[in-house]
């Protein structure tokens, strides 16, 4: 059976029906927050698309870990750091992050940033 | 290694550095054209991006098959046929297909519709 999460943003901020909200109490994180936009409570087992948004001034935390993302920038800018290189990119542009990758993303500007970042399914079905 | 596919797109035109672009000359679609964004090319074995642009008044193919998707609208409006229900979808909307469900998309009103349909990759690594 499809499933359909409309998005019910608005005034700045961005939220989804039946999304599922996460806060990132951490303190290498800064002004960002997690909706799970798509995933196993939907039968979907081949990939997980999350939604992240951060603050003007914040960032995402420094990672590395075994599964690789795909992100699209949905709105605002971003630095982002890959590796050992560092890229600026806006909206609509597409990072792939592969796996044990050093990533990590900070707002550029007064608009929040938002991606979408995809992941496979920690277990398969 | 990372990878970035920045955004090209201008004067309603959307395209994206080193993206591969493929046109659907079927007779059951009308107006849709497709580019592959993320994939294995890129070293993405876990998950393909693609976007698909359909103009005003065409459609995607009436289409059922093995693989699911997961879809985020872009830009401009839908109508989607998820199995036996018809929804109307606009931007951040996000859709899941299931595996054999049948499905497809109708642009609705006078904007291109534009969507990322992310699917697993057809062997896995």
């Amino acid at each position: 059976m499809g499933v359909i999460h409309r998005y019910t943003g608005k005034e700045g901020k961005y939220d989804w029906e039946d999304s599922i909200h996460r806060d990132y109490d951490h303190p290498d994180v800064k002004g960002a927050y997690g909706k799970i936009l798509l995933g196993k409570a939907d039968g979907a087992y081949n990939f997980v698309f999350r939604y992240f948004n951060v603050a003007p001034g914040g960032h995402t935390i420094l990672d590395k870990h075994a599964h690789d993302h795909g992100v699209l920038i949905l709105h605002g800018r971003a630095k982002v750091i890959l590796g050992e290189e560092e890229f600026e990119v806006g909206q609509h542009d597409v990072v792939y992050v592969p796996p044990f990758e050093v990533h990590q993303f900070f707002t550029i500007g007064e608009e929040p940033l938002g991606f979408l970042c995809v992941i496979p399914p920690k277990e398969k079905k």
